[in-house]
């Protein structure tokens, strides 16, 4: 049966930065499940048509097409029960909760740290749509979002409750990871893949854990291209 | 069989504020568990060595003495499994992120809106305690951490994630509340019981779900005494 991932790409067709398609990329892993990803750029809607979709990830797995990273973790859930991602609807809730996390407390943060290296990374032919749509979101400019200083201090307090609970667990789903992991995890690879900023000190309990989750799956997250790997292309 | 609950009081005997036994009540309340609250004081660390510990909540459940509000949490589940509070160990690993987020998260912005309020609810015997015990944890005054506005501004901040989570679902667990929600909302207990300050705007999702928290159990929360509700307590 054949499995694809429409997954998005920048400036070069091996770097693959979107934090959904990641939180997939590792859901599938967790599964044990191959897939073939297939490169998809802001601009290419049209491609996406066939899923009444007009973003990534969107996952072809057979005669099924799921969008939306949540609703992929979710189907995989159904289609896949061994080793559940995102579990029962008591831990489905609370895996809700982690994504509003992700998506409102670390992803503004981050953002002011790595917006103007995200534009870098983003295909040429994207760069438009992607400063049209997102100062039109942000109600500013891209440069008025960009304050690494000040996204580096928003983050160190939005990181609290993570740092807390992987103070206690290797993982934020307990002995092993989860969905839980993967769903927070994905915004710090959109941020590995398109800048060298560090985001997280050595000495914290979240660095400890970004580097067990770069090692799964034999180094997925560690081997995925990132933007300084790519000649010329980091500024 | 009996079932005791040490309940943190504070200058009146039925000024009951502790927002972890708040959690433990309405977690009883859950599992349709009748209790009887017993108060206690910062001081009175004596009454409570029977259970090898030194802070509320304590919950005496007919021979079985447990400590800690997540704990007991755990315990209920254990020794009432219908309705589940925390869940599965997956439910629960989300849950204990649940209960960080409250802590690392809400509390700080809460308590420097709340904390003038607070000394001034506590029994004037354990005020000295309090002080003591809080400013060494701060590293700083209790004046020092008051303030109230940028208290404000932090936790319209913290409370994105809530707010989404609370846009999408009725409860932070789902169409019914469980364990998360009251762990989240003991913390609004707390500053409910202390202090008149309104900490969420009419037209947040988050205060919508704080009406419905308040009227669950026959008005559990609602009928809570306020220090407003004690003549001259409130300066």
């Amino acid at each position: 049966m054949s499995r694809v991932l429409y997954d998005l790409c920048g400036i070069d067709e091996a770097l693959r930065f979107s934090p959904y398609c990641w939180r997939v990329r590792y859901a599938l892993a967790h599964k044990g499940l191959d897939v073939e990803t297939r490169p998809w750029r802001f601009s290419e809607k049209q491609a996406l048509a066939f899923a009444n979709h007009d973003k990534v990830p969107v996952l072809v797995d057979g005669e099924t097409v799921v969008a939306d990273s949540y609703e992929i973790l979710r189907y995989l859930d159904r289609a896949y029960p061994e080793a559940p991602l995102l579990g029962d609807s008591m831990a489905d809730a609370r895996g809700r909760f982690l994504a509003h996390y992700s998506e409102r407390s670390l992803a503004p943060a981050i953002l002011r740290i790595i917006i103007m290296d995200l534009l870098n990374a983003i295909h040429p032919d994207d760069r438009e749509y992607f400063r049209e749509t997102r100062e039109k979101r942000f109600g500013r400019s891209l440069e008025e979002v960009h304050s690494p200083v000040r996204g580096l201090s928003q983050l160190d307090t939005a990181l609290e409750p993570l740092r807390a609970r992987l103070g206690e667990a290797s993982y934020l789903d307990g002995e092993v990871p989860g969905g839980a992991d993967y769903i927070v995890f994905g915004k710090f690879m959109w941020a590995r893949c398109v800048s060298s900023a560090d985001l997280v000190s050595n000495a914290d309990p979240v660095h400890a854990w970004l580097e067990r989750m770069l090692d799964l799956y034999g180094g997925l997250g560690r081997q995925a291209t990132r933007i300084t790997d790519i000649e010329g292309a980091y500024r």
